[in-house]
């Protein structure tokens, strides 16, 4: 599909929270901590993530002219009702574009990315805002020490367009899959019809975020690296071919599995959670935004955004930058 | 676009709460509900959002061979994560369908079909099931007595593939708009980063669903009057070439609107909403349905899906069934 990312945005809340301070917290060692989930610091916000969203979202408009939709895909969001993308336009002081929102947890925004591009080859809309606005510090359960050592908040924006003959930028291929036999893997069993806030059965740690973080590796692990075969197969491409790996910023080790098991070399693995944590849907943006920023990413580059989610799924998208 | 409504699918709880019930609760009499809502009669599911889609949508598919994609278009998740699709396609027996959410509140469903459409005519998927879920009887906030006697539960489900030549059946014309100057006319403030349930300032009433009827009555009716003409001229039809008109089933007076302001015949327009109330995102397709089920609807028939959600968003989508 001809598209293109014509801009990034992305917002890195101030505050920084070192694995050090979070340590006496859960009961567990800086090293524990960096072992487990190599994270060393995440950023806690302080403002909400339709604030922070929009702060990334205006950095990816600059002075282009506004989006004609704008499309949400994050992980949680702001309120049940109305739709998190109605909050990132009114802070963006627009009127009148559609908004909505796409939801497929850690994998929201290579999912969103993917119906974008299927929404502007089918000339529906012509410039299209993404944004991933997580503030996962919010459902962090201290009583759960790996995944609440591993959650960090952060946003990122992309506009979407049609992409133009000189840089021929194209999503040359996406894949998707979910299995709800590990739904019980990652949850937040909270927030909706289930376990209703109102219900005197729901506790608090019925609205904190809950994963079995090993077993879920060891699906994860096995799952993506059979999608990024059949991704490789599918597209007559080989690994060497591809120069920057973007995955879901899931875990140190998730990350490392790239490399140790995938094969790819280190530094084309785009690696934020050291620093950042998991930002669930934010990361995969915040990751891309991040090396498009620096300068690592440049136009024409073969990009593979790859990760799995709550779900479980697992899906990838691989482009041409 | 070339596609068609292959199959349709529903789900109806069987316990049925009169407006003569609910009326001491509420603290209302009968004839005042009538009166402001419209809604004589709502069903009550005592089954999950999950298990309320997943009939639905094995209705739709009957002896069909499965979906390539599951799209969750409900307005409340069943919980935050994993996405409510991966429950629906868990309580269908299948594994490895790739499932995501398209989150409009009640617009929901008229968005993903429109997004559906797109995705089927991209090729990236064959056969799509949109399944809408809602049991916004769960979020009644009975000191709010006009939208507490709105509220209903019910789900509907269809199938999205490729037109065939015989019956042309196809997505003439898609529109959508949100104006979040109106964000806070229709809300349920719990259930995300804002308001969480772990937070002392949060308050079992930020859980329930709140909504200013009059105030987006007024601006619904001249927005979605707008929109309505815009897709006359836009199509080059007229009121009269429209066989059907599927409006979101706000309240009776949302509905009655479509005949006493849009001028179009009272049976051409279906309405559910009185003995089945406000069904969030279900409403649309529920009514649709229906109508196919009951042979009002037939092939090469015309008809409007057109209403407004939380946001505030206004949508419609022209097709030839």
């Amino acid at each position: 599909m001809k598209i293109r990312i014509s801009s990034t945005g992305l917002y890195l809340p101030p505050d920084i929270e070192t694995s050090k301070t979070i340590a006496p917290i859960i009961g567990k060692s800086e090293n524990w901590i960096l072992e487990k989930s190599g994270v060393s610091e995440r950023r806690v916000s302080k403002i909400d993530v339709d604030k922070m969203g929009a702060i990334a979202g205006k950095q990816a408009l600059g002075e282009l002219k506004k989006p004609d939709l704008i499309i949400n895909a994050s992980g949680v969001p702001k309120q049940t009702i109305p739709d998190t993308s109605t909050f990132f336009q009114k802070e963006m002081g627009f009127e009148g574009i559609p908004s909505f929102s796409i939801h497929a947890t850690c994998l929201s925004f290579i999912t969103a990315f993917h119906t974008a591009s299927t929404l502007i080859t089918s000339n529906a809309y012509k410039r299209i805002l993404i944004i991933s606005s997580d503030r996962g510090t919010r459902g962090r359960n201290f009583d759960e020490p790996e995944s609440s050592s591993l959650l960090g908040d952060g946003a990122a924006a992309i506009l979407v367009e049609a992409s133009t003959k000189p840089d021929q930028s194209e999503l040359i291929y996406f894949n998707m899959k979910t299995w709800p036999s590990g739904a019980n893997l990652t949850e937040v069993k909270g927030g909706g019809t289930n376990k209703h806030p109102q219900d005197d059965s729901t506790s608090v740690a019925d609205n904190l975020f809950t994963m079995d973080g090993p077993a879920i590796y060891k699906i994860a692990r096995k799952q993506v690296y059979k999608m990024m075969l059949k991704t490789l197969k599918n597209t007559k491409l080989e690994k060497k071919d591809i120069n920057w790996i973007i995955p879901h910023q899931a875990s140190g080790k998730a990350v490392e599995a790239y490399t140790s098991a995938g094969g790819f070399e280190k530094d084309k693995v785009i690696n934020i959670v050291s620093k950042f944590g998991n930002c669930v849907a934010a990361s995969v943006p915040m990751a891309l935004s991040i090396a498009v920023q620096d300068g690592r990413i440049k136009r024409g580059d073969i990009i593979l955004l790859i990760g799995t989610g709550a779900g479980l799924s697992a899906a990838c998208a691989l482009i041409k930058y």
